[in-house]
């Protein structure tokens, strides 16, 4: 008998016993080829009943929400408060991505009818998108909604027509294992496919998932390190597939001189609250704050100091995470230049609690020792003489899920230079803001360059679906042969033809 | 000194040198040095600029035409009618992508306004695509024009808006080195920065401008062994970056049994067209076709091998096609149960010429070792007893770029299980023609499942320009940072707005 998974309560660190077994070798072939099986039905049913189910699982995760936020408030210390906003977040992403399979355009439908050109004839020829094939999904231990079980790249997947099969965090076996449940009685409601969701537990069910050839692509949100562990297994497959990992992120945050003399108290208190909330454990959280140097730089730092060292303690969401937070603030605070502005003492109370950190350094100390992401509340400081100390201060930085710059109209010149280097380093570029709290929308882009992700895709957001879609074309086809979007008479969604993008009364906003 | 290269007329077999020395590893790194610092300008430049780069390459390239078909002719053995359709289609395409560069749909671009939701108050973000950076192409022997130098993959990344570095393929450097020149007039006349377009010489310089950090996407067509050498290149680096490779195709056909009755005749000689045209050296060349057992498959397999053996010789490329179709025909030849319908005897005449071929084999002996790709003019017509037997013999086929439906109306019913399979093995399923000929248009795809291609996008069509662009998001940005597509009052390209689809009196057809 194979032991069972344990949880810890990161409040207390108090381990117990789950229950749950991991899943077998055996037992992970099964799920897949239930997935297989239900992926040829799924994509044979209506845009209309795909979104349906995507309103469905919505709604059972709403009546599940106590027990979802309880059993996840355990196993993560994240407050109630804040998973009850995450669980609202993630049924809403699941209604926009319906509203999005409802209106069509995900789906690039285009039409280019036979005709005479300059090279001779053409015939007929029609494409759209269509799913790839049973998904993978990891998610984070971070978001145990929104990038876990019922999270994005469920989402994506699921509305991209494929089924699914999650791998439940290590960190939080219990609220995966509810989760799925809820997502389960959602999709049974609409007589979804028995294998349209599927989920498996452990390390090892997770790389023999990833390696099983019915699985046709991976969404991962986690660490360099285990997406690196997944790579392997997924680069020994026969086919290849793709592994859109979302993966760390430093995110740096400039402030201009005039921003500075303007707002400093604000952007501290700003600040503060953008790399305490979660623990800091949000792959969003500005790692590091560029601030012009002198006696307002000076008086920022003391106001941030004071404003993160008054915040509660951060209790951090695993062993794991705790280890590797002291880790990072070791190195950085051993790093050249590096003063701390925050106490070091350990908050009281047990459990994963620390407290939360502020370091300092100046520009032209900045190596790559000092921009490490460290995963928790912390936040270096760094003092710039001018521009271009700035922009080889930058350089410094690993490229990014965001870049914020706080910049007031005065002083736009000064630094517009800058904004093609940020544009290169990051995927978002947030303006007088703070890059945490991920807006869920058509416009969203959340993913960057490497390290940040390792594809050019975003995993939050309405585009997120592309992900698990592929092109198909069809030529010549008589019209009862194809799908209902790409015959002529079909009015409901945009479709570009014969180069034409044609909307509908339909293609409506949200 | 480096040896310099060599080139070979596959007419005559004649071996001559070139006088082009080998790209060394420093000349790759200034060629690529020049391409980062081109990327900036291009990016910064408008989308009317971007599109009469396009409109002049292609005029630069139908001035310098005599001379690039006569030297292709030369280098490929290709004959010049089917080189200078290949010209003309290369040409369109640049034209083509201009047109969609100045639509700009391809941009994607999408606003979401600040506002409140139940998720409280949301700021204000946009997204549209960015260029990737410099691109590295690699072509094909097969298309020294249309996916060579001025090929897909250049015109795509190039009206994306990044610079390209081409590596010349081996087979045919003259003809990379004549359509290098005439781009650069092209791109000289519209005043493109230098490092527009680079271009190096030999393997070992392929395998340099991968692995250089500059570049930030590869895109390749050629064999699958030529694509395993790069990619071990590429995964090797510190920082990944895509690599979209059109690998190989078998490219299935299948008759039914009313379209064998109906078009048996017409269907052998379009058949026999399309596996002998240009060599038989196309990706989409159907490789297998099968036949309903019986009289008229009989008398079909007579017909096609009539038609292909009074075909003239076929003309290979190079010594390494000859060679690796020589081994794909005895290796063929001596699978289980197959029957040569054509004699085996070498052509008369000099150089790389070989006789088409005509192979049969009874469906229910198919194993892998009858579906390897011939790249060549060879067909293997395979009989089939019933849909089921046709079913359990596809799945012996490799996923392809093409699957081709040979059906009338009255048996559409009996072979339509059947299309789920097809769709789910290719990228474009052709009804009642033929897959080569790939028509260049807005609807077009060409990729496939693995191996056809190892990546869930397209080389040609518009849509292949979006391999090399990436998503960036602008959080509460100034008016005045945001590029102009993304501002309020900017209406000329299709745009989502609020999640509704936007389109403008522009977003016209072609």
């Amino acid at each position: 008998m194979p032991e069972t998974l344990t949880t810890t309560d990161p409040r207390t660190g108090t381990r117990s016993d789950t229950g749950i077994a991991p899943t077998s070798g055996d037992e992970v072939a099964v799920i897949v080829a239930r997935a297989k099986d239900a992926a040829q039905e799924i994509a044979s049913r209506s845009r209309a009943w795909r979104a349906r189910l995507l309103d469905g699982l919505a709604d059972s995760l709403e009546e599940h929400r106590d027990r979802l936020v309880s059993t996840a408030e355990t196993e993560t210390g994240l407050t109630a408060a804040r998973l009850e906003g995450e669980l609202s977040r993630t049924t809403f992403q699941l209604r926009l991505f319906g509203e999005a399979v409802r209106e069509g355009g995900f789906l690039e439908a285009a039409i280019d009818h036979a005709t005479e050109t300059p090279l001779g004839r053409q015939p007929d020829v029609r494409r759209m998108l269509v799913p790839v094939g049973p998904v993978a999904v990891f998610g984070s231990s971070n978001f145990p909604f929104a990038f876990s079980v019922p999270g994005g790249d469920t989402a994506s997947a699921l509305a991209a027509g494929n089924p699914v099969v999650v791998k439940a965090h290590s960190a939080h076996p219990l609220t995966s294992k509810v989760s799925y449940e809820a997502l389960r009685a959602g999709a049974e409601r609409v007589d979804a496919p028995e294998g349209t969701l599927g989920i498996v537990f452990g390390q090892q069910a997770g790389v023999t998932l990833v390696e099983h050839a019915a699985i046709a692509a991976v969404g991962f949100t986690g660490s360099l390190g285990a997406a690196q562990h997944l790579r392997a297994a997924i680069e020994g497959r026969p086919r290849p597939i793709p592994f859109y990992g979302e993966l760390q992120s430093v995110n740096p945050l400039v402030i201009t001189e005039a921003a500075l003399r303007a707002r400093g108290a604000e952007i501290a208190v700003g600040l503060s609250s953008s790399i305490t909330a979660s623990g800091g454990q949000l792959c969003t959280k500005p790692g590091i704050a560029f601030v012009p140097a002198g006696d307002a730089a000076d008086q920022f730092a003391r106001r941030l100091g004071d404003a993160v060292g008054a915040s509660d303690p951060g209790v951090l969401l695993n062993e794991r995470v705790l280890a590797s937070f002291g880790e990072s603030v070791a190195s950085l605070e051993a790093a050249p230049g590096v003063i701390a502005l925050t106490g070091a003492t350990t908050p009281d109370g047990t459990g994963f609690s620390v407290a939360p950190r502020v370091l300092r350094v100046q520009a032209r100390d900045l190596t790559t020792a000092h921009t490490i992401e460290a995963f928790g509340p912390l936040v270096l400081v760094v003092d710039y003489h001018d521009v271009d100390e700035l922009a080889v201060a930058l350089a410094q930085v690993p490229h990014s899920l965001t870049a914020t710059l706080h910049v007031e109209d005065t002083d736009l010149g000064r630094i517009v230079e800058l904004l093609p280097v940020l544009q290169e380093a990051s995927g978002r570029i947030v303006f007088n803001g703070y890059p945490t709290g991920v807006r869920v929308s058509w416009a969203q882009h959340h993913g960057g360059p490497w390290p940040a992700t390792n594809t050019v895709h975003t995993s939050v957001g309405v585009t997120a679906i592309r992900r698990f879609l592929r092109p198909l074309a069809w030529q010549n086809a008589p019209e009862t042969l194809l799908p209902e979007e790409l015959r002529d008479d079909f009015a409901e969604i945009p479709r570009r033809v014969d180069g034409a993008l044609i909307t509908t009364s339909r293609s409506g906003g949200s």
